[in-house]
């Protein structure tokens, strides 16, 4: 059995984000507190009792205080239920988390070469001492099992596999520590409960559902996926930006080469949008878009709801 | 008239902290909101409307969402009251807030170079684009005047100058991108409205109160003091740690060469704690270490609280 805990369903800044005044983000800060959505991660675990994150977003220290399964075991001076995390990509919102995780907990970060790369050229993530914390290279394709502090098997397996998309904004037209081959700088991932072959998805940055895509995501039990933006154009139209989401490396959730359309019939189980903007109409509930991704079966999380497969 | 708003009052990692089982934490975490504590900064203010923070809390999103007066300007799609960000040292609880910072508004980071080198250092603060983002050097000793966005002056002006600290715990061992010399590692403040030449102090990591730093707080409207342990040994005593505050660059409230004794008798108009570790006693409200701060005068502010000079 997997237990999946939404920790936070926001794209980049959180809703709100600390400089916006769009409609959502006022409402979110001001009227409706259940409108507000920390920064996109999940946790995962096959025993109940061990726990890994995918990606560590710049709200972890409060997704922490808010999520008991996450808790330290009560009467433990030093401990956290965390064994790992895993990383997607090197965006701010996938990696500043880590500088929350010091304090000498054991755990093991597993991310491609390229992401370790970065950590390692960016000196202030020696805060997790490489004592305590130990940085695992995964490859493309190639499936791992991670493994709890006494080396002992997670109970689940990953494949990380080549999504469309983009390189971290902080390293844009600089030199990327890990070469000019692109390869590895966004993932998705397959999570495989090992002893019953259910299967979840994790693609929360994805510029484009190829077919390949398709072929994967059939089928699956659950799929985590990109919800950026609405429409491509939209922080354009809407004042709040001058990039559309295919530049920032993100589908668009509508239109005909949009996300649900392109993973519409591939008997998926569950269909959760993640990263969502704050540009983004399907954050209010009943809106239109709202609507339109129910009745297409996908769902917009609450920050620490739970999903058991 | 100045306003200082304190965003957070604790040491790195917060009350509670992520992976610690301490009674504070525990008491934090379940049972007592109240007792929580986000990592420290404060905000000022000469005209109420535009605002500099001293550092940048790993917390800071959480502490922009829970202070009204940071809160961008109703009507605008895109806007912060915040003009400015001093850092006085390099750890992270003091500058991994600036990753929460991105998307495009204009602002001033105020920093000794060695600081400044760091960031320099560490590609991930290139998400605060040098087009909006402006890097200022501050010099020890040499006061200086914040500018608001149009150029025009603050209101206040600032005094930095060095205390006994430490340089940032992820860099020990390894080369400093700013050199050998720690001259400017960690700074106190000396903050003083011009209008009508009112001072407070902010000294939130301190090693020793020196002659020299008596002589500055003497008489000074407000002070915002080191308060990351009550005994030098507490974290050892506790089992939480392997380190005395002063191995940390902290001072001890406590003793005969603690700050509340060292910092008694110099006719200082409040006095406030700040930066205090989830192993102080202090925290507990009618702890005897509680009742002692307060009787000497000292306040454990509040997230939130706010003092107008």
């Amino acid at each position: 059995m997997l237990r999946v805990v939404v920790l936070g369903a926001a794209a980049g800044g959180g809703v709100p984000q600390w400089n916006c005044g769009c409609p959502v983000c006022q409402t979110a800060r001001l009227d409706d507190p259940n409108l507000r959505s920390t920064q996109a991660s999940i946790a995962i675990s096959a025993d109940s009792e061990h726990w890994f994150l995918i990606n560590a977003s710049p709200d972890l220290r409060q997704q922490l205080i808010a999520t008991p399964q996450l808790h330290p075991k009560s009467g433990q001076l030093r401990h956290s239920p965390i064994a790992g995390v895993i990383l997607t990509n090197s965006e701010v919102d996938a990696v500043a988390g880590l500088l929350s995780m010091r304090e000498g907990w054991p755990f093991t970060i597993y991310a491609h070469p390229r992401v370790l790369s970065i950590l390692k050229a960016n000196s202030i993530f020696n805060v997790l001492s490489e004592k305590h914390v130990r940085r695992q290279p995964i490859a493309i394709d190639q499936p791992f099992e991670p493994t709890l502090p006494d080396g002992s098997p997670s109970g689940f397996e990953i494949l990380p596999f080549a999504v469309a998309g983009k390189g971290a904004w902080y390293l844009e037209g600089k030199e990327h520590p890990g070469g000019a081959d692109g390869a590895g700088d966004t993932l998705g991932l397959r999570i495989t409960d090992k002893a019953d072959g259910t299967t979840l998805y994790f693609v929360a940055a994805c510029a484009e559902v190829t077919d390949d895509l398709k072929a994967r995501l059939k089928g699956a039990s659950l799929v985590f996926f990109d919800g950026t933006v609405w429409r491509d154009d939209e922080l354009i139209a809407a004042g709040l930006g001058n990039k559309t989401g295919q530049a920032m490396g993100h589908i668009a959730m509508s239109g005909e080469q949009g996300a649900i359309a392109a993973l519409a019939g591939l008997g998926i189980g569950r269909k959760f949008f993640l990263h969502i903007n704050n540009s983004n109409p399907v954050l209010l509930r009943d809106s239109v878009e709202w609507q339109t991704a129910e009745r297409a079966g996908w769902q917009i999380p609450a920050d620490g709801t739970e999903v058991t497969l």
